[in-house]
């Protein structure tokens, strides 16, 4: 066969195991949004057969055959077929690599761990959610070992969700972040001056945050010919193609503003993978980036954009004439003071913009230090009341507000908090690069224009697919590296300027 | 290996293989009740993809070997055992049966077909549509031939939808009817009083209609914690699952009742679905028996409790509470006579009960004559004008309203019709025999307690599975075979009384 019959034939296999995934997404959506309650079992078992046609499919030895065959003619091809050939090696690798013995263990430890970690959480009672995070570390590492033997073990589980990046980028990044932020939010605790909150508590009908939630994601360039919005216990961005996005959120009476910046976080989400170039075919070059990636675009939207003064000066009014009763004497200005106050929190989904980096540092401190066996995890309630208490100046009254309280380590999926911070570093630097190439942005948003803010992103970002390397993409769209000091004087301005205070 | 380890290898081939089809089916519901319309293309794909899963599961060799090892220790295994080999044994016949050829140009010429069809009926251009119906006439018979060579090739296509039954069995009850009730209809059609039905007519709010749907469901005994209702331009019951029943209607403000039976006839389906003996497992003896016995459920519930007066009488007032505006001067009996008027229309899917049976004896009539090569496709019009003439005493104005009306022939549906007017007789059969065995029947619904109703179905029809043949199933549950007498018997006493006439 000619090297182009070859990679026909892989490109075909991709496709078909990308729409199998495609409908594993949907059978996902279906099970959080619309599944009828006694159906868990029988879904369960429909997934678990899907998941072994795709496991399957991505193990198939006439796959690796693919593979091999196209080693030596790479240099034929351009640069679309190299990024899917890259791809598909790597995930081929990540798939074989692993004894099936451990692949076995890692999935009914994930399953067995979830149950386990809702118990330890409800009853507050960490030794029993302790063996879980023993047994993981352990299979963890030598999971890290079959696929990335190159890589240090926690560099490896990283690697899973932000290709590329390891702790040599991340450590000096977080410890200046530490050391910035750390002395900014002691200096916000304890001033006097704080915003008045009040008005964002009241009674807020469901109907209407509903309209006003999908007028904004409109707004935004969120298409409903190709995705939709529903209710979901926890808010996501699925869906099963970038023709068929979905995106959920919760709401509740009392408070329209975390249903509404839950659905501008993930409209963030779905404009990526709207945009995604899935003309390409359904293949890995269309494919989004990293976790990281993924969560600057949705924090781009949501922090950098709808926290901002432009778009509060242009739905402030808007937002009003829904609610009218809870907004007679608040304007623009005090309303945007209200939705970035700054408090620290036990919980890091309720966290700001400034005090979420710690949240994510501890937690990267703690999984470092558990995979280099500095850390026993018998120690972790103690180590993290001890490193929220020096970050944040708060003492949590129990481990369901401390340690206990997060999902992924239940699912093995550590590695993958360093993303989130990541992410909103990517947002501000590429909102920076932004205004810098189009002066008009904060015009526009205070006009309610979205369209050149996605068309950039379009361009700049989402229609990369899988091109580039993070760092190589980030180098291309702002013309350097990731450089954290754009996040910390971004933090510094807009919160010296919230606060009267002038951070130096 | 024994004769029991061949078995556990086929139940796991076979769940399998169900479990995909549960998947294929949420699949289906999604596309109808959720997908953005953006998704069509990758959702065809995705569809195709599964498919190809399917079919590769379905006609795997081993699954071959699996059941010839089994050929000779069947008489070692149960009844349940037992039924799931012959069930499997005929799957895998009709699936390897076939050349890959016939099946890649019968699902060619079925999606092409649709398109044809649904362009030729809204240009009312028979003659586009013809050459679909002569080729799919030329492939059925080939496939016939090769599913089963021991059937005339009209039978082999009735087989597929109600096994078992033949022409030699429907011609002479359809002949049966034909004598019956086409006199009744002309008495009927020319009688100078007519039930007053301009009060279905008004404006019923959409979210009224809904809750009454969602009431009468449930009390009918649809289990909402393993199902759901929803919206759709055709209703249908669908799912994945036992556990996982979805109904899905439409609503117009216009007219509540065609929404209301409507959700009460797929109630039916969706009782038959729940009540499947699923904990035999996802195999065959767990599944519905024929599309008739099927067919028997929905019209049990729509036509002989639904339309019947006791019903009636008891939900009236529900009804009139619900829409007061549009009851005022109305009662329960003049409600009855408006909902079972008899009026014959050139649209089967409006057909009251009288005058449905016609319409399917007319298609029946029209397929057997084409597959025995009596008529032929271009005479169709002429022929469907002559017959709905003869039968129902009107005269279609276009093809639109006649020849063309129906899907099912563009997907290559020949032989599905006669299930229809099968499943109303042994409704009606059913519906006697509850009678006998619990008289206490009409009071129960007059109070609307349909559990006693819902017990019954459950133990002698839907827990039953695919156990018996049709034949032997109906023999079981009402003592003796189908009986057209029961059906006709019971619509003359009932439209006799409704228009004051004496049938004899």
């Amino acid at each position: 066969m000619t090297i182009k019959k070859h990679y026909q034939c892989l490109a075909q296999r991709l496709e078909e195991i990308a729409r199998l995934n495609g409908i594993m997404n949907t059978l996902g959506w279906d099970q959080e949004v619309m599944m009828p309650i006694g159906a868990s079992e029988a879904r369960a078992k429909q997934i678990a057969t899907l998941a072994g046609v795709i496991h399957e499919r991505a193990t198939d030895p006439a796959l690796g055959d693919c593979l091999s065959a196209l080693k030596d003619g790479i240099s034929e091809l351009g640069e679309i077929e190299r990024c899917n050939i890259r791809e598909a090696q790597r995930s081929y690798e990540l798939e074989t690599r692993v004894p099936k013995r451990l692949v076995q263990e890692l999935a009914e430890l994930s399953s067995r761990g979830h149950g386990i970690w809702v118990a330890a959480r409800q009853e507050n009672k960490f030794a029993d959610f302790a063996p879980v995070i023993k047994r993981f570390l352990k299979l963890k590492i030598e999971w890290a070992q079959c696929v990335s033997p190159d890589l240090l073990p926690y560099d490896a589980n990283i690697d899973l969700f932000e290709r590329g990046t390891t702790m040599a980028t991340i450590t000096p990044i977080f410890e200046r972040l530490k050391d910035e932020l750390i002395p900014l939010i002691h200096i916000i605790q304890h001033h006097t001056h704080q915003p008045d909150t009040s008005f964002l508590q009241g009674h807020f009908a469901l109907n209407k945050q509903e309209a006003l939630a999908q007028k904004i994601s409109r707004d935004m360039g969120f298409n409903f010919e190709q995705g939709r919005i529903d209710v979901s216990v926890h808010p996501f961005c699925g869906g099963s193609h970038p023709t068929d996005v979905r995106i959920t959120t919760r709401y509740k009476t009392s408070n329209f503003v975390e249903s509404l910046y839950s659905v501008i976080h993930e409209t963030g989400h779905a404009l990526y993978e709207q945009g995604r170039p899935h003309e390409m075919g359904d293949l890995p070059v269309s494919e989004s980036l990293t976790m990281g990636l993924h969560e600057s675009q949705s924090l781009f939207w949501e922090r950098m954009i709808a926290q901002g003064k432009p778009f509060c000066l242009y739905y402030f009014e808007i937002i009003r004439a829904f609610f009218p009763d809870s907004f007679k004497s608040v304007n623009a200005d005090l309303f945007y003071r209200a939705i970035n106050v700054c408090k620290p929190d036990f919980i890091r989904v309720e966290a700001d913009e400034i005090t979420y980096p710690l949240h994510i540092i501890l937690r990267y401190e703690i999984e470092k230090g558990l995979f280099e066996n500095s850390l026993q995890v018998n120690d972790l309630p103690h180590i993290w009341n001890e490193l929220i208490r020096k970050y944040l100046g708060i003492q949590p009254p129990s481990d369901r507000l401390g340690v206990l309280q997060d999902s992924h380590w239940s699912g093995g999926a550590f590695g993958y908090f360093p993303s989130y911070t990541l992410g909103a570093m990517y947002a501000c630097q590429f909102y920076k690069t932004l205004l810098s190439e189009q002066p008009d942005t904060e015009k526009n948003i205070a006009e309610g224009n979205f369209l050149p803010i996605k068309t950039w992103l379009n361009e700049k970002i989402h229609r990369q697919g899988k091109l580039y390397t993070t760092e190589e993409l980030v180098r291309r769209v702002t013309g350097e590296m990731l450089a954290p000091s754009y996040f910390i004087d971004y933090l510094k301005k807009k919160y010296g300027e919230i606060y009267g205070v002038k951070f130096t």
